[in-house]
């Protein structure tokens, strides 16, 4: 019944180990379907090599497995969290994938320094803040999702335009159009982590890109009038 | 006789090269048998590449060598002093994998600063000070043994938990419930040595992770109401 | 009737992704055929895995599309700009390599710090300053070729010898006798922005190279008694 | 007639690209006959994929070409130097390997932080001074000889030991009783110099390995009652 949706997720997820967004078990990737309101996600604690399409399991926004043998994702209530309150995306990828792990650690966002940025996204990479002890200690990975909703509010950024997050301490989430754009993102994070930590090692007061690069390099790739790619 | 002990001890031995955890002869891990009160352990001085399952050399928990051509790792004594005192412990693995080395190196303990870390012990990992002239020119591999030994009891650890260390100027040791499980543990040292290098690079400020935090990911993996993973 | 030109640009762009210079489409390679002043390059925006000889573009210096069916990469009026102005060069390659564009993102020269970078050439590696934003909001592709020429003229280089330039803020552009050479002086690039990353962190006072090292090594491989390779 | 020689010349080269020590032609490898006076090393300017055994180049220790249709490697005066002048040695490995050339181009001798450091050699890796320049514009590759024998014997060290030195603002050789390992010298050197890197990062006042750890390692290695590797 879900046979399209499961292989998208499962195609998805096997891309991780990949492009080197992961070790062992640590990631997870989902992809929804918006008619149904279900989404589709990784086992808890299956390693990439085990892992087959049948294995992936099927969720509802309220968290009620629908098909799968096993127990999904310990992270699906913040799939399920996000999308309900963010309509608009089709898949979720979750990594602790190393250079945005250590931007999340040490509770920085990560500052636009250069158009490889600029191509993706306008805005610095948002770190959002630890949880308050007691949201931890209550419905974890639901508020998990609470708690970049939140950052997205306070910091008034666009889910639509800004497709990654740093929770800190923790690590990135990223989202898209669909699961391979939102796999796409967890990797272009990761480059750009790694860029931005090089860039403060060689220039400890390198300054942000210029607010016309930032226009320019975004617009011409997402604008109205971008000519990047092939239109399609 | 010992087939099955040695396949497993030779199989996590040849893990180490595929995980970058290895140049050379770099590293050696062993596999024991409680029942039988003996551990295979890897030949020193033999490249992975040149490894058979017949080379892995049987010794008892007395460094007596009961099957094999080949003389055991230079480190056996720091394995078996272990087995010996550590009952719960079914494999041990010893690398100088690059970043791990680099902490003992910088005599420094490892700070939990974030859920990749938590995610497997709640204390920094422990880097273990270089030994007392003494017992370096004394029996050397066994005073390792005792150095982690007296290092745990020191910092009121407890190996079921923390399971594994940084020597001071030489490199980790992990072990776990068998090889399998020792050798994992030596690949996330690594990533989690990696990140708080990276971290402390970012922000030298940069906090320990909060005690909600670790406590909430290393019970929702390890905890009696643990829900990682397939319960298995 | 550009098979063989747009065979060339095809192979030495598919070299990008082996030799780790770029990740998804952030790069693209072209070639020229002086005699007929046109040059083939990488359409925009298509993954290196899905690149095929015809989908390369044959472009004139005016930016007119003579043959193909796919837009050409969004950086096509910078090559242009700079084949026609430089008419010793025989191909182009732009990527986002990592160590490029963080000393590209630090707005800083990478130092000539020792012979490997005297091999390739005797000056500082350039970083153009970024544009002044009237020249971002106008013709920007076109002006990016303008603000290479400026530095070059600015800082009195030949890119007959200086075949690499870092664009502050966006990335590295480099050139040869062909699209091989450039992608080779691209990658050369790379690996001398890695060593003085490197050299500065261990020795922030580290001193440029002597002089007389450097007319050595850069005359043994490019002087007129060059002794150098075969002499072909 | 220098069949045998050609090939393990041959083989140790092939191994540089694959231990991830050189990009492009930066490194040869030469591998000595004692008997007959003459040594193999790599054409110059040859990329390692394009090398076969019939390029080898047989040179005598005045530099004279013996046998081989090629130019030898451009460094090949100072192998012959150091084969005149150190007896004892059987290869001769150069290779422009990132953190080695990063240590030379910082001016700095590798400290030894470390038992993988001791498992080697018990001395600071040195780095040679830059030549003074009426030596570098003379016979430039048989000068850098001098300049490392001259460092050896300033700083007293003995090459039977110490098989490695950076030369200033270049980068590494190593040498040893063949080709093969001069090679894993240079592999090692590589790795130590990565380990030291981040030790210092980690820990500006990392202290120097303590003595009775230096000779405790490189002794059950390489002293007269060693117990490490099969004794062959």
């Amino acid at each position: 019944m879900f046979e399209q949706l499961k292989q998208a997720c499962y195609e998805a997820n096997m891309q991780l180990p990949d492009l080197d967004l992961v070790v062992y078990t640590f990631g997870n990737v989902s992809a929804v379907d918006r008619k149904k309101e279900v989404f589709a996600i990784k086992p808890s604690g299956v390693p990439y090599e085990d892992l087959r399409v049948n294995d992936i399991v099927i969720v509802d926004f309220n968290n009620h497995i629908l098909e799968g043998d096993m127990r999904p994702s310990s992270d699906t209530k913040t799939h399920a969290f996000l999308y309900k309150h963010w309509k608009h995306i089709g898949g979720i990828c979750h990594t602790h994938s190393t250079y945005a792990v250590a931007w999340a650690q040490a509770q920085r966002d990560i500052p636009i320094f250069g158009t490889t940025h600029a191509d993706h996204l306008t805005k610095d990479i948002p770190c959002a803040a630890p949880m308050a002890d007691a949201l931890i200690e209550g419905d974890y990975e639901h508020n998990t999702g609470q708690q970049i909703l939140d950052c997205f509010l306070e910091k008034n950024l666009n889910p639509v335009e800004v497709e990654m997050v740093l929770v800190g301490n923790h690590g990135p989430f990223s989202w898209g159009k669909d699961a391979a754009k939102a796999v796409y993102n967890s990797k272009v994070l990761e480059e750009i982590a790694r860029m931005a930590y090089l860039t403060m090692q060689i220039n400890p007061g390198a300054p942000r890109l210029k607010e016309a690069l930032i226009r320019k390099h975004y617009d011409r790739k997402h604008g109205n009038d971008a000519y990047y790619g092939q239109g399609c």
